[in-house]
Formats: structure tokens, C-alpha cells, sequence
């Protein structure tokens, strides 16, 4: 711990927020080198390829709309709406730090998804016959998740670190998601469809770990900046339904064709639902008057999505969702009142969005629902055939039972916790230095130092008044303003 | 009349409106309630449970891609989409009521959905065998839509109505919905896949009675607040081009497999393409100098969806799709600027919205359209087994012929009319009484009564001045920002 | 050129905006045309026809889900929502021209999809046995594809014309469109599924010279409005990420069932992705202290979904697409720094949204791309079925090989850009009579001119304030925010 503190104050050199030289070579030398290794690794898949129509009807696949593309499609767009502008939006609630929510956001994501494609392609389909990772719907969806792991990692140090802190901190994020993943999946054999454990778990602590090593002691000298205007909170609803909406399509992207997809959308749906009326219940007892906080309504009705994520392909049943639900909605809201501000006073971590709330606490609920859902699998439940479909107790794992399968799933979710805890240790150490443009105490949350901004409203004078004043004096706009207000 | 005005003043004491009681209590009772019986009831159907490996192979389905899923789920998102973002977004035209708008909606469609998952269940899928209800995701379709017939009933009511009697007013409408539904749709064998009758004849019906209801005589001390800013504006248009681009979705979602939602899909389209055209003709021959008012263009535009609803998945064919949409545009926008006004003044319905405009007429429209269509249809148009298909003279309904189908409709029309009015004015008794917390007259339209505002933007000041003022005195933020005026 | 520039003076008579008459009489004319046009020639196509039912039995076609709407649906939805919301929103970026950017968008796509319905009928799927165009799922995205190049030339006029002069603009685009699209794809054979050349290179050219019969000398006079503020940039962003978020559905709508859609989407997700690192690299660079332009992130960011247009079912290979994106992103940047400033000072051509860099360079390199992928095609790349399915090689053209492909791919391009250029500069002449309510040149860029503008948001004066000075003297609100300022 000593260390830790004695490092930190060794990077703490006055800050230089150009990032003219860095923002592009990161952004050219690490897209050239996607470039090139994808034209070593990355083909189309057999569904991809044109070739597909010799495939089909080698295998007597009578129809086109087998292809896999049918099933994931419409599931993949909506997760990319989620990822983009969910994501986004839901972090432009800040009065002054819109553009680099959805900015930055858009920056890393189109960049990580990039990584993501090789890192879980290196791992998961590397084909042994040619060595190349065959790429179809499935592939994008699992980049995109991947990316969503980085992007709740930002909503924790949101307004305090520049874009290139956040490429290197989506770089690492990444890697150590793929390897995790790989271990928890493949290694472990846990079932995690919308990953509670492997996404929210992991990217949530892979975040307040880095955010616990960028403390900032002098932040309250941004405080000014540190909240919303009226508009900026519509706008974050924006984001906030989005994510609602869909996270039925993400926990059932990438489940088993048929009734997996179907019940995992089901219970998606059903667990959000309850999350809303606890939200708003526990948000209006915590204010005097009664009053709701746009805060818990833009967070913590997303708690029950997050933490259904695992169970939502098992038998839940439709009760154990609202009940999951009905849970985190409580936990979430009470997350925003009590924990935030006691990690920040107490454990040094700020954390900008509440992810603590949003994702890591529902995500562990997430990974333990999982579990015992699991264990309490039967085939009287399932049916037989049911049972291995969507365990997948199939080859290696044949011989696997339920009460085990519980087992692997809490491992599974020890795993996500350490790689994040660990990982964004690591990571926050490589992000002190002082090397990355990162803003100064006291201009924090401020979209005025990566970005041109345009000027205020207020600068907009009527036309008469404007052409008038234009033939009296060559001021320039910025000067009229000014003068007028002073008047 | 009389007695209703007389339990009204008896009604009209001074406001309180704090809900910090209420709000959560309602919340956290009928949330576990929805569990208690979720846990009874609801099970997953043949579809979405895990046995549906088993069934299809004794089915003999050749595939996973005939789950029912993949028929109706891109549907299901953008059903769900117009519900949150769509309704949610339109409602947030007023200057200091986006918040309510959005997040009410937020609230009531998320306890909604529940509710009529139960009552649709009791009354149309209770299965006789085990007694419970079977749900899939046409279940959530229709759930969805259920919702929607309250969400249009908020319209009216909006600015003027506590969460807790929206709460209220939602318990009863699902209620009341999933009675004329059944009564319509299975008892009467009339089709309204678009829900022109059962949706938006009755959600306005329904809406605009308990308005009336509700009336406010002295209304227009709130009038600083009844109207939009340019913002505000531009986030409505976010809502009319969700519902109206998703639209088609809606109404097609739970017609026939095939070519029933292929056309239906089609019909709606060009409705509304229509209704755009008359609409913005409309809006600017009634304003001097041709301007148009963003209020028709936000509302009108999508009353042709509304009113092709019953008959989108009949033979409409694509120029009777048009003249639907042609009309309900034109008479869509003279209801704004007329017959709201009148409403207002003689009869005492204050619709916020403008509901009457936008779902009442054209659903009624859109119910007699599909009475003269179905009365219209023949086996030369439809063909012998199209005919049977499209308007499933099956089973008990075997020996019904078109002509007597389009009595049917009518007598659904009207079913839909009496439980919108008859429900909407018991409703309104109820919600008059002086329990639920809503605003006084003079703070009506006002998101400050319900919600923790953030400070105005106008209190960003620039970092310099801020940070010395902050030097000399210990200001608070608002104290400064009130001198900085003041000078 | 001397000839058109002293057309141009004779056109130059002092501006009327009211269009009072013109307007309403254009909607409801050419809507009432439609309808007759619609009865005379619009049929259900077979797989929206009633008869489906049994044409599926007489087929042999074992199930519903073979029908087209569930192939195409889910990508129809997503270019529905581009050309509404993502083509809409973009454009909201100036600070007073949100409601026109929104608002006549919705207006002219919505003519603009019936009239190419009818146009693209008659060139491409008039039935021979009856003489009536039959319309389905395809259908409906060829219009929104057709509306689109529509919607790219609005932007180059953004701001300086009249909502007369787009629906003139529109008729004459729509009809060129079905003229060109007809040449380029059934005459020349020339593959273009995502529209590189017949929609973008098309609409940007045909835009650019519109621009250029209509160039304002004194636009000037308007500058002060033609920029954005804060919020309206961020409702920018909700346009760009929608159109860059379903650019893969854009590209694949109407390409191949089955390995072709996947194909495409798959390289339109990867070229996309590219783009954002490169355009955020060069604006970053031009920039003092290496700050980025929203103009850029708003626009570049998409460049390469337009470039990648052509060749997305080709098998352009992962990395292919990632260098198109990469090229494209550089392009449309500089473009922005360098080109349109140039073309304004030397070329007399005004762009407002900048789409020489967005649409027309991406989408020539687009067709360019197109033709040398096509070019270099081959069976062991494709497959013998392969290369046949992917480039159409039957009927007329069965003898076609793939270096002659490229060629016609070519040929293809100049064609665009002849009835791009041409077309612009025909239309251009007519859209230059004075007869259409342009705004004059002091007062671009403003929606006052053509909407009933709300107040502004400073007159939301408290309540108590208010109601005192209500209760004082009997103010108008205006008159009393008015005073309140000047105290």
C-alpha cells in the first residue's frame, strides 16, 4: 500500500494536456497493426464465405435462412445500438463532458472491437487446419461484448483520464478479457450468456481498480463540473432506454438456437421490469419530500439485466427473475445513497458513474445466481435432452452433473474478480504516468481540453440588433456578446 | 352531471404532494404481489422452455429457426422501442417536464407489462391442463401492447397527475384493457392486429374521460410551463420518429406468419408516408405566413399508423393504405387546431397531448376502415384459403362469411368506445380523491415537484473568476452565480 | 458558364419566404397523384399477397419462415431508421436549424419513398402479364435506398432553400435515381449493393451542383447562425452513431440470402471501425493542441461505410475492409480541412453538411474499390457456384467473367457521376426561379423562417416572482422576461 501511495505521488508532475502527437500515432501505429495482422489471421467463416453455397448443400441444409446469420442478426444490431449508444449516452449526463462520453466512447469501442475480434480469435476458433480465425455474426456480437467490458471500465473513470489513457487502458482491457474468458468458458466450462461474470464482473472491477490508482486527492477543485444540467439529463435517458431495451437482445446474443435464445430474452425482460419499481421506490424513500433522483432512474433500473445475465439461458423460471430483479434494484439505488460515497471518502476510489452499483455488485449477484440456478438444474426441469443442450455436457464435459456445474460457475466468477482486481491494478500503474495528457485537478469533466467546443447559446443575438451593430463597429461576436451582457 | 361536479369540489383540497409514502408503497406491494403470483401462474410456453429440443424432434420441425423466436422477435424490439423511447420521448415537448415525461412512462410501462402478462394470461392463455399461463414472446407482445393503450391514456393527463395516481390509472387500465380485449378479440371474433380499436380507441377513450375527470378549472395559472422550448422540441422528435419509423413493426408483430405480416408491414408504411404530406399541407395553411407548428408535425404525422391498424393485414392494397393515411392526416391536424381548443373550453377535457388528435379519432377511423375492409373481402381478392388464413374462419367460426365479419368489427369499435369512457369515468372518481399526491394548479407541468433538479446551466461559470472568487469568500455555487446576475 | 452566371443575376429578385400557398398545394397535389398512380399500377407482390398461403403449398415451400420478410425485415427496419433518425439527426447540428434539419427530412423522405416505389416499378419490376408493379419487402428498402441519395443532396443546401424547393429537388432526384440505378445495375450489370455509386456518388454530385446553380455570394451575412452549440452537437451525434451503428444492415438489405448478407455486414462492421481511429487521428493533428472537431467525428467516422458500399459482398476479405476504412477516414478528414474551404472559395460551391467528404469522394473510391475487387475475382477465391451466385453470372450474362465485371463496374461509376453532375446542374436552374421562398441571405440557416418558433428558454422565470408580478400588473410573459432583464 505504501508503495502504491509513494508511486502515485511520483507521477504527480504538472499535467500537459496536448495530445497532438500522442492521440495520433496511438490511433495510426495501432490501426496499421490491426491491419496487418488481420490479413495474416482473419477470414470469413464457412456462413461467410462465398463458398456457402457449395457448404449448404454438401451438409443438405435446405435453406438460406439457416444460416447463422438469421438467428444473431437482429440480436447483433441491437447489442451494437447498446454498445454505442447506449454506452454513450448513458455517460453524457455530465453538464460539460457530453462529447467526450459519446466521443471517446465511439473512439475506444470502434478500436477495441478491432482487438477484441483477434485476442478471442487467437483463443477461441484459431483453426487448427490453416491457422487463420474464421470470423462470422457470432465473432462481431463476442467483440462487441468484449468492447462492453472496456466501456463500463471507462464509466468508472469518466471525466478524469484523456483518450490516449483510454486506448491503452482498452488495449489491456481487451487482452486480459480474452484470457479470462477463455479460462472461464473453456477451461472451467462455466456458462455465462450475458455475462455477468466474464463482461460486468470483470470490467467493473478492471475499472475502480484503475480508478483507485488514478486518485485524484484535489478532485473536489472540479466539482463545479462534477453533475448535470436539465437537458444532459434527458439526454442520458437517451442512453439509459437503450440499454433497457435491448439487454434482452445481449444476455440472448450468443445463447443456444430456439428455446435458448427464447427464454433468455424472456427473463431479460422480465428481471428489468422488476428492477424499475424498486429503483424508483428505494430512490423516492432516500430524498426528503419523496423526490426522485435521475441518477438511480439512469443506473439502477439496468441492475436486474446485469444480474440475470448468467441465469437468463437456465430454467430461471419467470418468478426468479422478477425476484432477481426486484433484488438489485434495492441493492443498486442503495449502492448510489451509501456505497459510492463511502468507497470515494473512505477507500480512495471515485468512481464517476456508480459502476460499482451498475455492474460490479449486480454482476456478482449475477455470477451467483448463475451458480445456484445451476446446481438446482434436474432433468424433471429440463428434460434430458434439455439438460445437456443448454449446459452443454456434450464431449469433454459429458460426464459433468448439475451440483458440479454450480461449482464451476462460482469458480468461474472468482476467476472474473481476479483478473479484474488484478488486471486494473496493473493497468491504473501504467496509466500514472505522466505521460498521457490527463486533465489537471481543476479541469476535470471538462470537454474543453480534448475538444474544439462551439460557443455558448446565449452568443445568438437577433438579427436586427446583430446587422446593426456590424455597421457601427467591426466587433467580433464573441466581443458583442460580451458587451451586451454587460449593458 | 350534477353529482359528478359536486364530488368534484368536495374533492378539491389544498395539495400535498409529496409522494414519499406512497410511491415506494405502491412500488414495493404490487411488485411482490407481481412475484406471488408470477410464482403461481406464469411458466414458460412450449417454445421457450427447455423441453423444446423434444418437442421439435417429435414434431418433426426440421429446425430451430421455426421457433416462433425468430418470427416475431425484431418485431418485439421495435414494439418495445415505441414503448419507452417512443411514448417516453413524444411527451417530452413540455420546457420542465422531460423528466416526468420520460421517466413516469419508464415507470408505468415497467409495472404494466407485468400486470397484463397476468390478465392477458388469465383471460387468453390459461392452460386447462395445469392451470397455468404459458409464456412466449408473442405473450410480450401483447403485453407490451396492453401498455400502450395506458401509456396513450397518460397523454392526456400529463403534467397534471402524480406517479401514484398513474400507478392507479395503469392498475385499471391493464385491467380494463385485457376485459375488452377478450370480449372483442375472442368473444366477438373481431381482428385488430394493429389495435386501432382495442389500443387507441380505448387508451384515449379511457385517457381522456378520467381528464375530464380531472378537469382543472384553473389550469391556466401553470401556463408558463404548458409549452415547449426549442430543445425540448427537438427531444419530441426523437419520440414521433420511433413510433413512426417502428410503426410497421407493430402492427405486423402478431399478425399470421408469412404474408400476413409482409403486408400489414407494408400497408402501414405507406399510411404514414401519407399522412406526412397532409399533415405538414395542414399545418401550414392554418398559420399565417405558412409557418408549421412543431406540434401537428410531432402528433399528425402518425395518426395514419393509427388508423390502418385493424386493417393492415387485410387487402387494404397499397393506394387504400394511402387515401387512410391521406385523411387521418388532414383531420388529425384540424383536431389540433379546433377541436382541442373546443374540448378544452366546452367540454372540460384538458388533453395535454392532444390524444383525441392523435388516438381517439383516428382509431375510430382506423375501426370503420376495417369494417367496410373486412365486410369488402372476397375469395377472388384473398383467395379461398387466404380468406380462412386472414381472418381465421376456423373452429367455432367455421361458417362465418365476410360481410357478417364486418358487423363484428363495428361491434368491437364500439365495445372498445364504452369500456374507454364507462372505465375512464369510474377511473377518474377514483383518482380525484385528494390522496395521491398531485400538483396544485399553479405548478402544474412542473418536473420540480417529483424530481431532484440540478442547478441551472447558466451557473457554469469559467474556471478563472470561479476559482478566485472561490478564494475571497466561501460562496456556494448558487450564490454566485445569483450575483454574477445581479451586477 | 457566363450563360448560367447571368441566369443566376436574373433570378436574383428580392425573397418572399411565405409559402402559404405553394406548399400546402404541392403536398396535397402530389399526394392526391400518388394515390391515383398507386391505384393504377401497386399490387401486392407474391409474398405479400394473401394467395401466398397457397403459392407456398404449390412451391413446395416447407414453412412460413421462408417467406422474404423474415430474410430482409430486421436490415429494413435499421435502413428505415437510418434514413429517419440517422440522416435527420445528423443534420440538426446548426444551432437554429434543428426543426427544418428534422422536419423536412421527414417530409421530403416521405414523398420521396412513394415516388420511388413508382419510378423504380416501372424501370425494374413492372409484371408483364399485367401490366402493375408488385411491391414486397425488396421494394420498400429500394425506396428508402432511393430517398437516401435524396437526403445527401439536401445537405449540401442545407439552410438556403425552401421547403418547395427540397420537394422539387426530391421529385427530379427520385426520378434520375430510378433512371441511372436502371442503367448502372440492369443495362451495364454493374453490382453496387450498398449504393457506393448509385446512391452516393449520385446524391453528392447531383447535391454539389444543385449547390452550385445556387450559390449565395452574401451568405456571409448569415454566419453567425451557421454553426452549432453544445446540445446541438450532441443531438448530432445521435444521427452519426445511428448511421454508423446500422451501416452493416444498409450494406447488406438487399445483397444475396445467406453468405452474401453475412458477407456484407461483416466487411461494412470492419471498415467502419477503421475509419474512427484515422478520422480521429487527422483531427486530432490539424488542430492546435491537438484538440478534436466534432465536424469530423460527426461525419468522417462514416466515410468508410460509404466506401466499402460497392464491394461489401464481394469477397474483399477482413482486412481489405479495414483499408478502405483506414484510406477513407484520412480522405473525408482532410477533405473537411482542405476541400471544402477550397470549393467554397474557388469553385463557388457552399456545403453546408460537408458531403463532397462524406458521400461523394468515399463514394467514387467506393465504385473504384468495387471495380477492381470485382476485377480480381476468381473461382478459387469464390467457388465455381460461388462466383456465379455472387456476381449474378446467369441468363444474358452467363458468358460474363469477372475482369470484364470490373470494367462495367467502371463504366457504372461514370454514369453516377454524369447524372449526378448533370441532373444537379439541370435542376439546379429551375430550383434557381424566384418563385420558391428561399430564405434571403441574411437570414440562412434559421428555422424561424418556416416554423412557429417557441420561446426561448430564459423566460421560465420562477414561480413565486411570477405569480406576484402577475397579481401587480397584467404583463404578458414576454413583456415581463423582456423587463426582468433590463433590470
Amino acid at each position: 500500500m505504501g508503495c502504491i501511495q509513494s508511486f502515485r505521488q511520483c507521477c504527480d508532475r504538472p499535467k500537459n494536456t496536448n495530445v497532438r502527437i500522442s492521440l495520433p500515432a496511438v490511433c495510426f501505429v495501432w490501426q496499421i497493426a490491426m491491419i496487418i495482422l488481420f490479413g495474416i489471421f482473419i477470414r470469413y467463416d464457412q456462413q461467410s464465405d462465398a463458398h456457402w453455397i457449395e457448404y449448404r448443400k454438401s451438409q443438405n441444409i435446405s435453406s438460406d435462412i439457416e444460416n447463422d446469420f438469421y438467428f444473431r442478426y437482429p440480436s447483433f444490431q441491437d447489442v451494437h445500438v447498446m454498445i454505442f449508444v447506449g454506452f454513450g449516452f448513458l455517460m453524457t449526463f455530465l453538464k460539460r463532458y457530453s462529447f467526450s462520453a459519446v466521443g471517446f466512447n465511439f473512439l475506444i469501442a470502434a478500436f477495441g472491437l478491432q482487438w477484441a475480434l483477434l485476442m478471442q480469435g487467437w483463443f477461441q476458433s484459431l483453426d487448427p487446419m490453416d491457422g487463420k480465425i474464421k470470423i462470422g455474426m457470432e465473432s462481431l456480437i463476442n467483440a462487441d461484448f468484449c468492447v462492453a467490458s472496456c466501456l463500463i471500465a471507462y464509466g468508472a473513470v469518466l471525466g478524469k483520464v484523456s483518450p490516449v489513457q483510454l486506448m491503452v487502458m482498452t488495449l489491456f482491457g481487451i487482452t486480459l478479457y480474452a484470457v479470462e474468458e477463455f479460462i472461464i468458458l473453456n477451461l472451467i466450462h462455466a456458462r455465462d450468456a450475458g455475462g455477468s461474470m466474464v463482461i460486468h464482473t470483470f470490467g467493473a472491477y478492471y475499472g475502480l481498480s484503475i480508478s483507485w490508482m488514478l486518485y485524484r486527492p484535489n478532485l473536489d477543485r472540479s466539482k463545479r463540473l462534477n453533475g448535470s444540467v436539465y437537458h444532459s439529463d434527458v439526454f442520458a435517458m437517451i442512453g439509459t432506454l437503450f440499454l433497457w431495451m435491448f439487454w434482452p437482445s445481449f444476455n440472448s446474443a450468443i445463447t443456444n438456437h430456439g428455446d435458448g435464445q427464447h427464454r433468455a430474452a424472456i427473463n431479460t425482460y422480465l428481471a428489468l421490469a422488476s428492477t424499475v419499481l424498486t429503483t424508483v421506490a428505494i430512490s423516492s424513500l432516500s430524498q426528503k419530500a419523496g423526490k426522485l433522483d435521475m441518477v438511480h432512474i439512469q443506473n439502477s433500473t439496468l441492475a436486474g439485466g446485469v444480474a440475470v445475465g448468467t441465469a437468463a439461458e437456465f430454467m430461471l423460471m419467470p418468478y426468479g427473475s422478477l425476484i432477481v430483479g426486484f433484488c438489485c434494484g434495492i441493492i443498486s439505488t442503495l449502492g448510489y445513497i451509501y456505497v459510492t460515497p463511502f468507497m470515494e471518502k473512505y477507500l480512495k476510489i471515485q468512481d464517476t458513474c456508480g459502476i460499482h452499483n451498475l455492474h460490479a455488485m449486480p454482476g456478482v449477484i449475477g455470477g451467483i445466481v448463475g451458480a445456484i440456478t445451476a446446481a438446482a438444474a434436474s432433468e424433471g426441469v429440463y428434460g434430458k435432452e434439455g439438460l445437456i443442450n443448454t449446459f452443454d455436457f456434450k464431449g469433454d464435459w459429458k460426464d459433468m452433473v448439475p451440483t458440479r456445474q454450480g461449482g464451476h460457475q462460482a469458480a468461474g466468477l472468482c476467476v472474473a474478480l481476479c483478473f479484474g482486481v488484478g488486471g486494473g491494478i496493473i493497468v491504473g500503474c501504467i496509466l500514472r504516468l505522466p505521460i498521457w495528457g490527463d486533465a489537471p485537478d481543476d479541469n476535470c469533466f471538462d470537454d474543453d481540453l480534448y475538444w474544439e467546443l462551439p460557443e455558448d447559446e446565449e452568443s445568438i443575438p437577433p438579427i436586427l440588433e446583430y446587422n446593426n451593430h456590424m455597421q457601427n463597429r467591426d466587433a467580433t461576436e464573441s466581443d458583442f456578446s460580451m458587451e451586451q451582457s454587460q449593458n
